[in-house]
């Protein structure tokens, strides 16, 4: 199972998007909102009872002095996966670095600014790496992605761009 | 009393000049490491009993992804101030950022990168604010201040510039 | 009491969370337009009376080359929080460089860009220090941020996501 | 097993740091030179083979336009843990958005910038999703850290700062 | 002929700049999607054959952790010009420096963010340096450009500003 | 006199206040659209005989890779007042740059981005410091700006912050 | 006669080649210490009896928060060039920012970062507006550049440039 | 032939990278110093001349506001190639952003900072289009690299990687 938390639900509508994924990949998750600044004490609770409560992965996403990712993954053994929501001054440096630069010792698996699809796949290879029909499951998104921009080709291809442009 | 931490004992040449500070003003203040992301149970002690314990003042230095200021200002009701400590890689960009770009609710007073002795001034200021006194040893402080100025600006009216490039 | 300043009206928008917040906890407040390069004498004759005014701790926006907080703490012996204004240009890189990097001996405690709502928690923390009855009142704001988390929590699990995004 | 490659020999230093956590952990590691710009043949190669080698896992250390972790997770099922190299010119800062803000649909975990030790220590939590015994060791690297830090703590009180720094 | 690629449908209004200055300078260009994360294989496939197709040049537009320029150039001796598309998130300062920091050895000929348009010039200008009716054709584009300035300068002159800015 | 040139007609919104100013200050000027990179000849031109044809001062406005001030600087022995202009992508930075860091031995007096006011307010200092009738109505000038926040300061006074707000 | 001041001594060695240049026109110049924010009172008086004391342009250079160049143009009718001054930490991005961004009104002339020699050429330049000696002295130095560019074209192409390179 | 110039002879151990790997490819190439702002007649008449001299590429290498790669590209139909060298002050970005983000009708080839290496290869690319024994040489180039990639590789598989970081 995968927690998918965030620092407020003003970043809900960026984080849907991992827990849409995870959906897709039949990864079961749990979503909350755990504030580092206004719910320390959840947050330490979150983090503490995360692997006995059967979490594999943690999903944490948040914006400007972001606190929420580093902190979880202080206070737990398994993998953090950090999303840098953008912030309304900075355009997301703020978040960015504040997730990303973690000292030697505590590692949070960064994704990019609003990345929160990719951390919903990164959770799943996660799981993934010890479940082979996940991994499956992986492959075959890969190659719909291809799919994807093979039928954008031929039909770019076959119309010209001008029309592709005013389709 | 004023509590001065830092993440790692890496960070104590810069943080020293906070206590250097507090000293030259007669502020008495406690030194110690608390690691956001290596000791947060410790993190979470300090700020919870930090009020009760007699702190006044809580002055917090970090580099990189630096939570520490902002996790204490979470966990405690009194003013925190926040040191970004240079950073190896991004000239303290990174320390900056994620320790002023608090969400609205939890404020970090924020010195400037690598600004410790600062840091220990707005320290005694805050004090000073019920404290006569001690408003009066800053406002000697700032009288100081000028009269090294005005001493150097005399000294180089005499000189000349080479002369004083050269001494 | 509380000075409130800021160097233009067109500052208000931002800064009025400053005053709102002072107003919540209780905390007078006197709120003026003073600007360090429009208004230089009215910047310094406010700095150097705020003191023997009976201000305690002072607030000072201003955006792009910010002056007016830094100016402010050179002239007077007061706490100064400095609010970055986020500007046109440079997204408030500029407003929070020129506040936050002040030079050893001239501390601005600085807060988030357009961070003003924090900058007035900040103020009455500051004052908290010899005020327990103040203190009281910043804890209960902290239980209050934390019950509006939980409540949000709390619907966020009913609903489920999808409902809550559409509501 | 744990892969790790990087772009060039000058990067072993840096990635050195993974090497050694991974076996620190009895995480068995290969070692290679996988240059995206040099041996662009390699890189398809070595990421297509990844998972029937057995491969759990795959760090990826580069700097500049940092383009191997990204490709290798274009290729690959596997998590790609990427570490941006600190670059000579731009602080890192290119190798950093190089590797962290990949597309929709493909993700790597970014470490730190230099952050070799923490991809390292995110490798084995990654592993240590279905492997308690891993799980366990990264618990105790976690209570070693900390057991540092406090005994820091304990010399710094009792040696005070000024001998502490001088020591 | 030029081969011109996208990593991105949507990165095509950006990039049809280029298609239209070629065919503006008569210069003959292929359009094609081709994502260096979603399509590796052609990604290689369309490098490896590139020049016995017949492209003398190719033009690379891509957004974010942009691969697909430096990735082009790492399998192919043909010169490939860069166009970082700007992105959400960064301002394009991601796609920018993704493309122009590659490491000796492989270079990318990098134009302005969203410069599709001055990359079409540069292919026309590089087919030019061994096309004389081409370069020809440059130079009078170059001319147009002036005549176009010295058309508005008249206006402006005449015109006066205000009117100018009025109509 | 005052020239003042811009690279491109849509630079002229920007440009006009300090058009605007001078004739405020009843300083004669010429306004033309000099573009460094389509009219270079032109550039040369203007440069070489703008002391000849009586201009004493030259404000010159350009965005992005912005070399007009830089050129005219290197081609005058005029003062040179250089406007970066904000462009679409990177906010206006790499225009600023462009033109305040330019090599010892040719300044170019940068104003802020956008600060065509400030371009025209210096060009008129300049002439001023030999010209006491125009350093009179620059006093006047500040005097008024003074006036203006006065009256601001006033009226937030006397209606209060919310109304002041509102209306 | 110009006026060069600075923040502190450290800054003398940036700031001596404005004296140097200066001194090279024949421009008479006087220099003296004043800080912002040890020395406001100082700085206020030095800028109000700048225009009486016949000074004609004023140049200030300062580093970090740097508010000396700003507030001196406040209160002066005189055009003021800003140095902005390296800082440690931040490379002299904060310097620049906190000089060259002043809101409409106050324009401060801003050379490049640690741009002293600069400001002491644009100082001539502007004495020059109304002295054709200096002018003709500013045009015999642009030809000495000139002069100098050329002589090292001239052993550049007579040693080569590896001989060049080993001299 | 391919005219490789500079803005300063300072930029001549950098640039000389562009030189020797124009040589190894046997491309003749010319060497000179051009300054845009202390020869700016120089630069045009070189720039009006480079075609009818027989240079097919130029290659320009400046610092700073760097004017001189978009300057020749203004003045002349070649392909142009730029090279941000390195600054002191700002790492670069200053010459990076000055040379990339030309505007519309004026491009200008970058490579990465300090990158003069890559501007020679892209050189013998551009010439290449039309010689495909240079086109052969490139190659051969690509090889080679891969080959040097290979063997420490090998090296590195043979000695493990503590030897090899020690050797």
């Amino acid at each position: 199972m995968v927690g998918i938390i965030m620092g407020s639900d003003s970043d809900l509508p960026v984080m849907s998007a991992a827990i849409e994924i995870c959906e897709a990949f039949g990864v079961v998750c749990e979503v909350d909102i755990v504030s580092a600044h206004r719910t320390p004490q959840k947050l330490v609770e979150y983090a503490q009872t995360a692997h006995s409560r059967g979490l594999r992965v943690i999903i944490a996403g948040a914006g400007g002095a972001a606190h929420l990712p580093g902190m979880i993954a202080a206070l737990s053994v398994l993998p953090v996966i950090g999303v840098p929501v953008r912030s309304s001054a900075l355009d997301g440096m703020d978040s960015l670095l504040s997730i990303v630069q973690m000292p030697g010792g505590v590692p949070v698996a960064t994704v990019a600014i609003n990345g929160a699809k990719n951390a919903g796949i990164l959770a799943a290879q996660i799981i993934g790496t010890g479940d082979e029909a996940l991994q499956q499951k992986i492959a075959e998104y890969k190659t719909s992605m291809k799919d994807e921009v093979d039928k954008k080709s031929e039909k770019l291809a076959k119309m010209k761009y001008k029309k592709y442009l005013n389709q």
